[in-house]
């Protein structure tokens, strides 16, 4: 390997953007804060190391065994850089943001670092962007997260975005109402996220045929929502599909574009949330572009979204080449000023020698300034 | 502690960034890359950690001491936490954007942790923003650099900026010139540091009154330059000065508005410099907001600038509040969006029963959309 591959070595899953890439992940992202902003959601930005006891309280807990450690030297404690963003703005919203009226709007935006990646996201850095409303229990705000961050994709020009909705607390409710505990509960758990009926049938006694109806009942909303409707649930899975009818309406009314999903025994990726949670799809991608859902912050109702950059961008069409204008050295600066403001990149010449043509065809410039004006340049 | 108290505490120089600032920020940041970009420096986006080799290789040995380091479990070697992007940037160059034409201008935004903070410096984590120009050793490089920051920070708000000119290469130059050499060399370098012309006066030997002239010559531009070009430099030295001249002429015709100083024996700071560096300052803060200058990017001319948020942000005014409207639950969709479309932030009501004008105040909200449109809220 010789000396310049070598420096040019990451470690697995971490990597350099670059132009153009970086900038238009910078440039989405500011987009996606902007229409959070607009909905008064207000940005708050922890650190990316914080001491371990708080970073992995709660449901941060999630993440222990993805979080790097560092000792700090000035307090002997160890600190852990964040694996997620959400237990840390969940503990801002309970610690300092804790005096000020609910329901409370929190956005945030930053990257994060995992110790190993999955098969699924083999990148160990990525950047989030999402939100948190913290202090209401309505289905209105179920709604408007939902809403928001699918919205925020569609404005973005993502093809076909959908929402897989889940209820990860119906199956816990049915279980503890047929009394179904221990290794029955895990072996009939394990066969529900395989959606392997015959086995449910095996294992569920009294509760085989509703179980068996729940997992038949996944796909489009509507339907969904029909043989729902149709089964005799206990009365916390009654709720959560109470709350399920009421948040479809809502988004179906708000962002008829949305496709909506319900898979009624999924809880994956959920073991955290405490009621309608979704995961966020595109047309052209398998990856997950965001999650999100209901969970007790700090004692109080919340709910939030998180956007996954690398997916998000993955998504989307790349962004539009930019007008280079390329201004020969010596140039009035107050003439390349006037082409910027008018939307233009300049690229000034710095050696006055240089032939204008050549200099703005090795910079990428399919534009010069000449004496008369702007001139077309072949890139050839 | 409470519980609640105890969750709170960060680790010291890291802090959680609230409404208004951490948008406040991530909009500066936003506006300064876009001033860049439209300068056609483009966006790179190295990680946060990388191996410790490639991270502490060339300039970035210097910040050593200040990196925390992690074991990879992957690759069972030892990666850094980036203290500075800068030797990141300048490894992209030199690497992955090694066959792109010069001049390869590039910019970048991120964070930086650090062991330990500074006196002047508390902060271990810190927002950059910068600017990179490499393959060019024109003075009309130096002064695109110089004079984009600055007015970058001007372009801002921040009152007063001037920039402190250094050359770190004169003294040594001298020093060549006079053979001064060893523990009399590290002496005199420190008295320069101290701008004890006395002590320079006993140790300087025949080189004395050389070394005394650079010390008094520090000052304006305009005058340091005057002082500078009556005395009789070594040719390397001669050369640097030549430099000077050029780059002050440039920036003066650029940016009349930048105070220009200039101190012929600083060099603290500057010890990975080749050549005209450079700190910016603001009127209203003692602190630097940012440094840039030339330097050997591995192998050719460069010259670069960084800015550090923190000091920036604490050098402007304030965001400006938002327009907050309240928008009762149950308003249509349409509605919001078109005032938001006017600059509005609408904040929605989630219970239909809640009375809207308790909840504008609740809400921080001045303004509320009531039957026949926008209504003020006394906040009382």
């Amino acid at each position: 390997m010789t000396e310049s591959a070598n420096r040019a070595l990451l470690p697995a899953g971490l990597r350099d953007m670059l132009p153009p890439d970086a900038e238009f992940e910078a440039s989405v992202v500011h987009s996606l804060m902007s229409l959070f902003a607009r909905h008064g959601y207000d940005r708050v930005k922890p650190p990316l190391i914080e001491f371990e006891e708080s970073l992995l309280d709660g449901a941060g807990g999630g993440t222990s065994s993805q979080t790097f450690r560092v000792m700090d030297p000035m307090s002997q404690k160890m600190m852990g850089l964040r694996a997620d963003m959400t237990p840390q703005v969940d503990r801002i919203a309970a610690t300092r943001l804790g005096a000020q009226p609910r329901p409370l709007r929190l956005s945030y935006a930053g990257q994060v670092l995992r110790v190993k990646g999955s098969q699924l996201r083999p990148e160990r850095q990525f950047g989030q962007a999402g939100i948190e409303l913290i202090g209401s229990d309505a289905a209105t705000a179920d709604a408007e997260v939902l809403v928001m961050t699918a919205e925020a994709l569609i404005d973005q020009g993502v093809p076909g975005v959908s929402a897989d909705l889940a209820l990860p607390t119906l199956v816990p409710a049915v279980f503890a109402a047929y009394s179904i505990v221990g290794e029955t509960a895990e072996r009939l758990r394990a066969a529900l996220d395989h959606k392997d009926s015959a086995m449910v049938a095996a294992l569920g006694g009294a509760a085989a045929p509703l179980l068996q109806a729940l997992i038949a009942a996944a796909g489009p909303a509507g339907r969904a929502l029909a043989e729902l409707r149709a089964l005799d649930l206990p009365p916390a899975a009654a709720a959560e599909r109470e709350r399920l009818g009421r948040v479809v309406e809502l988004a179906a009314a708000d962002l008829p574009s949305l496709t909506l999903t319900v898979d009624p025994v999924e809880n994956r990726g959920f073991e955290y949330h405490t009621g309608l949670s979704f995961t966020l799809f595109a047309r052209n991608i398998g990856a997950e572009l965001g999650r999100g859902g209901r969970y007790q912050g700090g004692g109080e109702p919340a709910t939030g979204a998180t956007l996954f950059m690398d997916s998000v961008l993955a998504a989307l069409p790349g962004p539009k080449p930019a007008k280079r204008l390329f201004v020969p050295a010596g140039t009035p600066r107050a003439w390349a000023q006037a082409f910027r403001a008018q939307g233009w990149v300049t690229v000034s010449g710095l050696d006055p020698a240089a032939d204008p043509l050549v200099e703005a065809r090795r910079q990428g410039c399919r534009h010069r300034l000449g004496s008369d004006g702007i001139v077309d340049v072949e890139l050839g």
